[in-house]
């Protein structure tokens, strides 16, 4: 494949040969869990095995080192090529660790011995595989800056009482990082708060009821938590509740690149599909065949350089510099961010169905990857925060250089 | 809903009354025959005792006497709004039903009265419930003009071997009309013939082996001809093997009407569910709302006009004269017949896919009928004769006067 | 051309032929008043000769008697083909003479006589020639419904104060049919009131500032009415001033219908240029160019049955019957016309955008009639009321049965 | 303007400096240039003053030393900003100059002295100012391997006759880099050649007949050669004639970048423009508005990733190796290089589309830039090698491994 994303680091290439050598098991895999529609295990025992897992931990903590978010949106890319579920469920977990990654290296230089020691305690346990992230950030209904999910001080303790929806790679989560919201010092109004917890901890229930149209393996099942206990140390305010903070807008700039980066290589296996059913008939040198593929590289090649300029910028944006970005270079980068989203979105969704089309009605068969690609490819739209309903408003907005909320 | 299409005879606004009945119960059943990818039997036994199955049929023999294809297309649509595979099923037969009678009244008028007769008797069976048909002219990889099935003569019998697809409705069809080829009798070449021939014929296998994307409960199964006799009398020659006949350019032109009013039927469906869902939820008063709603609603008023004015095209173009249709009038019907293809097969895709987008997520849970839509709506540019790779150089070449071969 | 608009009525089938009768010669005036951006009198007077201008008269004062505004469409349509300019500056005559002599008819049946009366004067003026109407409703900057000209009652009189816009036709017109705002009799706000003003009249100043990148030749200037006196009968309120009224809906539904018809007629000759540069070079056969035209033939076919259906239903919901049409008919009609603006709109500019492509660069130098057509035809979006920045919302709105303001 | 293109080494910076104290001068000159479709001689006197018309002369000549594609193309991109004509006029001499630097390093490199004292000796030339140069290469209504024009051998000398067209910036050049065809020494068939050409050689007539719909001071005039004499040393043989070969194919690839440069700032500054009317006018907070803004956004972010990434594509296929690039390194840069102009030309044709309608209808009247900008955009998809009824065969052929010819 002529011009696809490469890795820009050491760490990076080695991340992305190991996410290539899995690609064809996967590959073979993924069609029983799509019908079925449960988790991949053996899919991450693999990945666990390989390292793949520990890419984004620290080399001093053991892992790969992989730091750049160019670096992960690759390796992510070349895991969907073979099953998109299983790159969407691995990206969840290993840009979380990335992220954390970064913040033990932050406390490590200024000093804050404590919190680096926990956060590095974790890492470790990302290395030797007993620690499996998922960020349960997300509620069906609720907008990233309104969690309805809420906890309740009493005494040493919070109560934390809600629904999750959309966590992702959850039936083997060991841990997790729940965003909620908790009633204000003030007495008026919420905070926003995040948590690690436990999988373990009496009142996680994590349900088994992810049954979706595509990304079917990606075990992204809702999680209810009842009366469950935090200790006060362990809840960190994050923000006031309600506003579109600089971490949502975080959230939007770095936490979509990763995704887009499955959905691309969704896209690219089923273009290489097609191409290679094309040549197989002999069918190669129909005009109309010829014009389907045209387009079809050229909605590739503007995903694949939408989002290689997406992810730097986003890199150089909010990691350029020691000092923490500005309001405006998080607006900058979320703004680039929903752009990809926009664009490479429209695209994949593009790109699969003209593999469709050039299928010439064998990829509509239940038994065709182009059907269950076809279907894993709309989530794309969907990925928070802003929906497709609000993200003409925010680019907007941000570009007008008026006020989001 | 304002500007639906609407019948243009009192035969057909009965057929259509029949088919909104059916509405409701069919669209409660659909879910689970969508699930398991098996018939909707009693569907049709509901269509069959309301008379619908019969509609086509001649009021003279017991039928309702639609004979417009303008008329059919409403009706079919109205079925789709219910269940977008029960309505191509029972449009397999209706539309051929309706045909036959067209020929029926010709060879009476011309006083032909065994051929007459002989139809009369199927018509007759259409009433009495005895007769359902399946059209069985595609092969999987071979277009309309080149059927690679093939009969020999054999004395007084032909020997007829082969494999059909997309034999929609043949689950509980009685009756196949099928089409293949023959030795031309100079010796040199082949025709193409075409024979009803009874399901219960020795040699007949109707497979079970429909299983796609969407449309799952349309029955669309292979039938296999293993030495398959039809007496010689009942094997009609018409017309050269692997030549744009009139007979495909006809079926280019009114076989493609009735589907395309089926897939408009379940864009519809969509449509609705996505605006009852956005005012249930108070969120009308959104921008991203009202900005995918207008879309929507564009998507819509092409779709409708124009299947509406090629189905009124076609009527005039093919039957509008006691005379037969010349060769240019076949090929100008044929190109709007496929143009209303393109138009019609991309607003119906485009109005789900923002029906899906409008329901913020729920639409792409697997048990959302909006799931379903979006699988079964996928179809409609694959619809024969003219697949979307072959379709611009048709409808090129009609448009600049080139032959069409 | 194949599948074109029809005229419905005998009185329609005399203006539509006479129509076409002028194409040729208007044809070939057209490139140099868009060169020097001047009004095509003789087009005009030709015209009047042929009787096209008294078109929508009553046969009974002289005129054609056409009334229905599907005939209306069709023959703006022809006259397109040879002129854009023209034929929407005819447009803007014939189509408010359709509605005066719908007014008259009606009030000749209600036997207000001297209503009746004045009406019948200036139709009879129509036809002998000395009456052309410009009707100056827009002001660059305000909606419809808001217009800032006002005038101030004085006695007997009003004075009126004001700029208006995009008087299309204005070069040669006798009598000006002006929207304006006057002090509401409570003293409180206001409101919207019209009347016939004679271009002769002290105070009005016809300007020749019409310079725009296409539709050159329409003469759509600014006229500034500067303490123009009219006499308080002459003036009628026509509602409040600010509010989306039943006539602004109307005007957003039947006003719109002729002018699309006009761009249609463009992007036809734009078709019909391509096609015969293509077949006169002998590049019909090349697939690049079978796949254009393809798309081409697929755009127009849209363009024509949505105007079609659009004037049609308009025709039903506003005149269908002898009661006034209901606030809900009046929100549906102006809903289903500016539909037809979105789609037809899209559709002739990506015609004629084919159409240039099809040219292989000759029709991007000056001289050719396509790179005129490229201009003319991007006018079409803003054709009044609603613009491309406020369609959107009110057709979500209409459509999700919220009021639309 | 948050996200634009950025040059890529110190030379680069300098350069994109320079031109970008060009631009508001150039603007304000545009509107009486593209009226009368006159050459703008004075823009160019500026950049030879400032130094941009011997930008990429190597320093060691005199120049400024711009050698990376990636840096032209952000050069051609600032000036584009202030005038579209102006910009691809400069492209023509800067990118022929930056191609005959690299030949010089070549000749340098590998010692042929009276190679690159010749090419040295018009470097100087360029840096003096004496010589700017026309690429003259096209001719309407053959393709870049296929030119019409021809030279025939009479001894020492060649005699040129033809007709060449799009002969940018010629108004002003001192110098012709003219390709033509010559008999084949074998005799039979035709091989194509290119010499350099003084304007001053008798037979020489640069005509004055550019008028195009935009573009129209970029002085693309035809240029007629009458028994034009050349030396027989002066021609150089460059392949076989009516073959795809690699030096057209490189063309496709690196040609076509600095035009794509100069597009994106067009539709760059009818972005600006847009967004400051909007401003102005105070209409931001409508979501009309911000509906498409957000979509400009998307397709301007579209439009510079890809060239953006098409350039550094080329610069490292076409010259990332000491040894001359391989056929098919040479495909894939062609094939990218025109996937580029299919999105780019989309995209900025959108842009500009979507700032008139943000415009309101100011940016239709003739004055307005946004006019301008609206016809001068319309000429990217035209731009050689591959036309947009061409395009489509050679990238699917490119993308299927079948031979381009």
């Amino acid at each position: 494949m002529d011009f696809e994303l490469r890795p820009v680091s050491d760490a990076g290439r080695i991340f992305v040969d190991l996410c290539e050598s899995h690609q064809d098991v996967f590959s073979s895999r993924a069609a029983v869990h799509d019908r079925d529609g449960n988790f991949p295990t053996e899919n991450f025992a693999d990945l666990a095995r390989s390292g793949v897992m520990a890419a984004t931990v620290p080399a001093e903590l053991g892992g790969l080192g992989v730091s750049d978010l160019r670096d992960q949106v690759v390796g992510i890319n070349r895991l969907a090529r073979g099953d998109g579920s299983t790159a969407i469920a691995a990206n969840m977990h290993i840009g979380h660790v990335r992220g954390m990654s970064r913040t033990w290296r932050q406390a490590t230089a200024a000093g804050q011995t404590a919190r680096a020691d926990g956060l590095a305690h974790i890492l470790r346990g990302v290395v030797d595989g007993s620690v499996i992230i998922s960020a349960v950030g997300s509620e069906a209904g609720s907008p990233q800056q309104r969690p309805m999910a809420e906890a309740i001080r009493d005494g040493d303790v919070y109560r934390l009482n809600g629904r999750k929806s959309f966590a992702t790679i959850c039936p083997i989560a060991t841990l997790l990082s729940v965003v909620f919201r908790i009633p204000a010092e003030t007495g008026e109004g919420w905070r926003i708060a995040a948590s690690y917890i436990k999988r373990s901890t009496p009142g996680v229930e994590i349900q088994d009821n992810w049954d979706a149209l595509g990304m079917r393996a990606s075990g992204s099942n809702d999680i209810v938590f009842r009366d469950c206990l935090i200790s006060s140390r362990d809840v960190l305010d994050i923000g006031p509740w309600g506003v579109m903070t600089d971490r949502v807008l975080a959230l939007a700039a770095h936490g979509i690149i990763g995704l887009l980066g499955a959905f691309l290589g969704i896209a690219e296996s089923a273009r290489a599909l097609a191409l290679r059913q094309i040549t197989a008939r002999g069918r190669g040198g129909e005009s109309g065949v010829q014009h389907q593929v045209a387009e079809m590289e050229a909605a590739l090649a503007s995903a694949r350089a939408t989002l290689e300029r997406a992810a730097a910028h986003a890199n150089e944006l909010l990691y350029g510099s020691t000092s923490p970005a500005t309001r405006d270079q998080v607006v900058l980068a979320a703004k680039e961010g929903q752009l990809a989203k926009m664009i490479v979105a429209r695209h994949v969704i593009d790109v699969v169905d003209r593999a469709m089309t050039l299928s010439g009605g064998s990829g509509y068969m239940a038994a065709s990857p182009l059907a269950r690609m076809y279907r894993d490819v709309r989530a794309a739209p969907f990925m928070q925060p802003f929906s497709p309903l609000e993200i003409f408003e925010f680019v907007g907005r941000a570009s007008l250089g008026i006020a989001v909320i």
